[in-house]
């Protein structure tokens, strides 16, 4: 298990005028679904994924995510997602990302923690089992973009209200990840978007949501146009995330 | 132009779960985004795509749709979408569609009606120089199902109010027509689409709705489980649709 040509792995996507947002981008909420299934890929080949794991009722979920991007991909661009493991422990695993223009040059990285789930309890597994993955973390690789800071409440916040509907739920039966994304997105106009762009991102995911719970969107300015945000169910955070805005 | 073997034109699929409503099917949304794509490809193929009318500074769009299914496909199922000619006039080209499961079995039909908008004008414009693919059209090829009806205003109906935000809003700056749909859809629980699935869909689209326009969501329900829809802005309406519902 776990040779050196397993230390890296990569795909190539093409972004389609269907998957833009309106200025023409790749939304951070599609980034995210392609980090997740680079790594699902880069976990399936160097045998820690899926089948692995459904025999033991686990599954991997992302628990924390930090995004730094110089420039999105524009619509019709081939981009290249590329992904390592950088620490495992008995409960966590860290993987780093780059993402890579159509010349290979770096445009942005991602840092993400993953945990496993045990599917029947609902409860972190241990993953002391897979701690040979070590030997696959490479010598030579650095993220040059800090990991994701510890998710630290909101406090004087303004709160919005809002209620998870049919089309937010996903075939997992909960509230598809994406949706606490775009949700915290649509707290700003178009035209906000359209002179802002996000150059950090950093959620963690706390717990699930489900059908007709009603939420709030709680938001708090920062200074240097980062906003501290959680999506909260009463005293319950679902997540907690922090975005950084900057003149497009 | 045009030889009998551009007459019939299809795609495969594969179903992700991430695809999948929380029915483990696929969603009537994803099944018109794969209708419209298996068109714009059978367009280019026969030279009345993309690369023919954006000299012309114009733009396929897509009319009213009507679909009905004995069953969707299903978490990770292979299917198929097959599409051809079945009419064309000076205003509008009519296409039907298969879609087959892995097997080759239809299990559902679609028909729809396509205008062709000037994007300068955003008034339809005339297709006669098309005429010529008339010769596309199969002799042998029955859709079994009907044609997209003359769409209905709504009466009596319930209203429930919508603003559109941030992540309704697409590449071409105004609000997806899959929104329009979801929000038909988030109408009815999770459990009455548990018990329920739509067997016959139509949907005419009427109008273009933007950013932070605020719209009624109208629905009537009529005799057999059959709903008729709207969504307004104010007097005008965006989107008049059919739903109807059969046990699963």
């Amino acid at each position: 298990m776990g040779n050196p040509t397993d230390k890296l792995f990569e795909n190539r996507y093409f972004l389609t005028p269907a998957e833009c947002n309106p200025q023409g981008r790749m939304p951070i909420t599609l980034l995210i679904n392609r980090l997740i299934e680079v790594a699902t890929l880069h976990a399936n080949a160097i045998g820690i994924g899926y089948g692995t794991l459904v025999g033991r009722h686990e599954t991997w979920v992302l628990s924390r995510v930090a995004v730094e991007m110089s420039r999105y991909p524009a619509v019709n661009d081939h981009y290249t997602i590329r992904t390592w493991i950088s620490s495992i422990n008995r409960l966590f695993s860290e993987r780093d990302f780059e993402i890579l223009d159509t010349q290979g040059t770096p445009i942005g990285y991602a840092r993400t923690v993953w945990a496993v789930l045990n599917t029947d309890t609902r409860q972190g597994a241990d993953i002391s089992h897979m701690e040979w993955v070590a030997d696959l973390i490479p010598a030579d690789k650095v993220c040059p973009v800090d990991k994701p800071s510890r998710p630290r409440p909101v406090t004087g916040y303004a709160a919005h209200p809002y209620r998870f509907t049919y089309c937010d739920i996903d075939v997992n039966r909960h509230v598809n990840s994406s949706r606490y994304i775009e949700l915290l997105l649509n707290q700003w106009s178009l035209s906000f978007h359209d002179e802002f762009r996000l150059t950090r991102f950093e959620i963690a995911y706390m717990r699930e949501a489900h059908y007709n719970e009603e939420v709030e969107v709680r938001l708090q300015h920062l200074d240097n146009g980062v906003v501290r945000a959680e999506l909260a169910h009463g005293d319950a955070p679902l997540c907690r995330a922090l975005l950084s805005f900057s003149a497009r």
